[in-house]
């Protein structure tokens, strides 16, 4: 009976276990000692640990690891301190390093890769596939990867060198080799026989490829097909030619359109000769998703990549500063702005307190419009036949925002310092600000994209920038040439 | 031989579609004659289509929408301009309306149905399964859904009830009823046979549950274990009970969390006692998951909800409103605290052009750090244990941002108006207003989810309110006491 053996519990709820897991090693251990010898061996730790922690509670969480299944564990070193994610790590069973590798986020793999010998690297290295060596590869010490690559067969070898050499944004990086191919002339039960050879499928084959003599990709033959028609039906009868081809420098986030799209569960990865190089599975399309998000609101504050909660405040600080010197630059900028009309305010002091909500409110109504354009061109959605009637549309929206919170806070710098001109000015300089930020939010956005750069990331820095210097320039000159006189 | 009717091609690029619908829609049509005509039947509009359409045009149009998939068709409906969006609607075929209506975004929903009659969108649901239609009601006028569900099965209306009764994110809401059930005392044989009388397997099915006589859920039978052994195993033996069980009630972030984690394909659902009510596949989840991200993107914007780009200016604008008014609020309030030291500014007027740089840089610093906790209470990496320890790292870090980031804004200061004084206030004004932020950036998302909020909607409205005003406070208060004589 070909029954999988699936030593790992699912839980529902992981983040318990991670308390569980943290009450038994906070129990009894003294953190500090560990850390500090991290120089020392893996075997010489564990003695340490196995002196210091208690034996039942040794038991306890060997055991509850054992259970665990690997990407369990993985979020479980994520969300623990530096010191209890090591103790916790040398206790992991080795043969399961390779796969919790793969499942940690690039900063934590950081931190357990250190702690890790030649040695050790190289075992966990050795039980992954070679698509996801691949993924590890840019991680692991170059002695490593020489050694994991010496122990490889020349099929697989020939695999790791493909998969390594596509961008980490196409479909060469997204791509596993696990696919069962058939020819088309054979029957399904000759399929059947076949696929029965192995104790189990790979995850997420919902379908065979078919190929022909050359590896050329000619459809695909999907699982549910296999089961609901008889045995003696010949493979290329049934097999579905119009089916999505993925080709391996591609755009993954085109392929991850293309799975949401026709809700695919695996595609084949073709290459430009039609030769059938690979295949693309949901879980990891599902992966690049999330981290394509996470990417998208860590870029937006200015966070160069994900940061590990626990790492220390100097590599904490580095992640963020590139963001604030920039941020700085731009504030001396405007600085620079104000201090042209140092003569404007010393005469109407009013403006100073004035002056920061016509920056303020054309900074937020500018993001707004480019946080739609940059999903806009993410989708494609425009074009140059849009693209006049989009700008129509937001500075429509700007003269209409002008006027509505314009007038308000015309009104309010009116009521507060009693001027007429003052209240026209504030107004006025609203409006024109906001004109200004839709024209930016909405340009440069499309500018990014024309220089094939990310539209997401930096455009809300500029747009801040020229609507922060550009607010303070037009509310403090129009007040310039209207009251004072 | 049972193999599926599929139509619809697949594209690899849907852009190029999309310009080459839109191109001849264009090539005949005065898009504005169509739009104006909307009260009438769709037959009339489309004989009046006909006569405006080249006839060479209008079959070419048919041909190519009778090809495309229908999340393709909703794609290009999302990019076409409303008239143009409304005359392709008219010429899709009346039989998938349902499906195209899934696929589109809410906003575009709204614009398809509206221009809809009461039978049209009847004959639309109905085409759908009860999930399908669960989603799509919330949309549909209330004698539709009367009318629909009139022509329900009472097991169908059994299911719309219990789709319809869950909460929008819930894991009830992206269920669906499309499983396949077993018992466990039966044959693999019995299980292809029975499978077999289905000429097509529902999308996603990678298992088929097992259940009691009384539907109670017992464990899962992969496919793929049904292909791998050999016909006369029985169920019992082969299937898996140490399964992830989803409740309708659970968050459906919860699990998606599972899905990504476990790779899975479909899950069962399974209620309070213990009986299986449905099933959720990764196709829905990987949509869940897109949603959300852009949710999260667009509400850090204060955009409400996905914005048809080609919504008019009035409803545009009411989607960004509330957060600007949020905002102007806010910002009323800094330019009062501003208020409080105009006898400070007009001694100095220096102090106008350097207070936007102390306020904006605490802003930016702040909202790193909330973004950082955000992502790990998301992911449920914040405990009572690590909060202390996670403050302190972000105090150490915001000192570390403010002596050297506040020590350059210093030295500017310092250089442009030649005062030692003004440079050191200026300095430690940063410094304070740095731990100001770090303290809020920590808090607030902590506040927010403590009280059952989304600490991702709202929190940098707040933060930046306290850093701009606590900014202008700080930076003017210490120039008060140590500028002015």
């Amino acid at each position: 009976m070909n029954k999988p053996a699936r030593e790992h519990h699912y839980v529902e709820n992981v983040q318990e276990q991670l308390k569980l897991v943290q009450h038994l090693l906070e129990e009894q251990i003294l953190a500090a000692t560990v850390t500090h010898r991290q120089e020392l061996p893996r075997d010489e730790r564990h003695e340490l640990l196995d002196k210091m922690l208690h034996k039942r509670h040794l038991a306890k969480l060997r055991e509850k690891l054992d259970e665990l299944h690997s990407a369990d564990i993985a979020y479980i070193l994520e969300s623990l301190p530096i010191e209890q994610r090591l103790m916790l790590w040398d206790l992991v069973k080795a043969d399961r390093d390779g796969d919790i590798l793969i499942e940690v986020s690039d900063s934590v793999r950081e931190s357990l890769i250190a702690s890790m010998s030649r040695e050790e690297l190289r075992e966990a290295a050795e039980q992954l596939d070679t698509d996801e060596i691949a993924d590890l590869a840019p991680d692991l010490p170059q002695n490593v990867m020489r050694d994991v690559f010496k122990s490889l067969s020349i099929e697989e070898r020939e695999q790791l060198r493909s998969a390594m050499s596509y961008q980490e944004d196409s479909v060469g990086a997204l791509m596993d080799f696990n696919m069962m191919h058939v020819r088309e002339d054979v029957t399904l039960e000759v399929v059947s026989r076949y696929l029965r050879r192995f104790d189990e499928l790979p995850d997420h084959t919902d379908q065979v490829f078919v190929v022909d003599r050359d590896d050329r990709f000619k459809g695909v033959l999907p699982i549910n097909l296999i089961v609901v028609n008889a045995p003696e039906t010949v493979v290329g009868k049934l097999m579905l030619t119009d089916t999505i081809r993925l080709n391996p420098d591609d755009k993954a986030e085109q392929a991850a359109q293309s799975f949401e799209r026709y809700d695919l569960v695996s595609a084949p990865v073709v290459d430009e000769d039609g030769k059938l190089v690979g295949r693309v599975t949901v879980n990891v399309v599902l992966d690049f998703i999330r981290a394509e998000s996470e990417s998208d609101l860590l870029n937006q504050a200015g966070l160069r990549e994900e940061e590990d909660i626990f790492a220390s405040v100097w590599k904490s600080a580095q992640n963020r500063w590139s963001w604030l010197a920039l941020n700085l630059c731009t504030a001396f900028f405007a600085s620079r702005v104000i201090g042209e009309f140092e003569n404007t305010i010393q005469q109407f002091v009013a403006l100073a307190t004035l002056m920061p909500i016509v920056a303020g409110i054309a900074g937020n109504s500018a993001n707004q419009t480019t946080t739609i354009i940059i999903r806009s061109l993410a989708l494609g959605q425009i074009s140059q036949n849009n693209a006049r009637r989009l700008m129509l549309k937001e500075l429509a929206i700007s003269g209409l925002n002008g006027v509505v919170w314009g007038g308000i806070a015309g009104l309010f710098a009116f009521f507060l310092y009693h001027s007429i001109p003052l209240g026209l000015v504030m107004t006025s300089a609203i409006v024109l600000n906001l004109t200004v930020g839709a024209i930016v939010g909405l340009f440069i956005p499309l500018i990014m994209q024309k220089l094939g750069r990310d539209p997401a990331i930096g455009s809300s820095v500029m747009i801040t920038a020229i609507t922060d210097s550009g607010g303070f320039f037009i509310f403090l000159g129009l007040a310039t040439i209207f009251l004072i006189h």
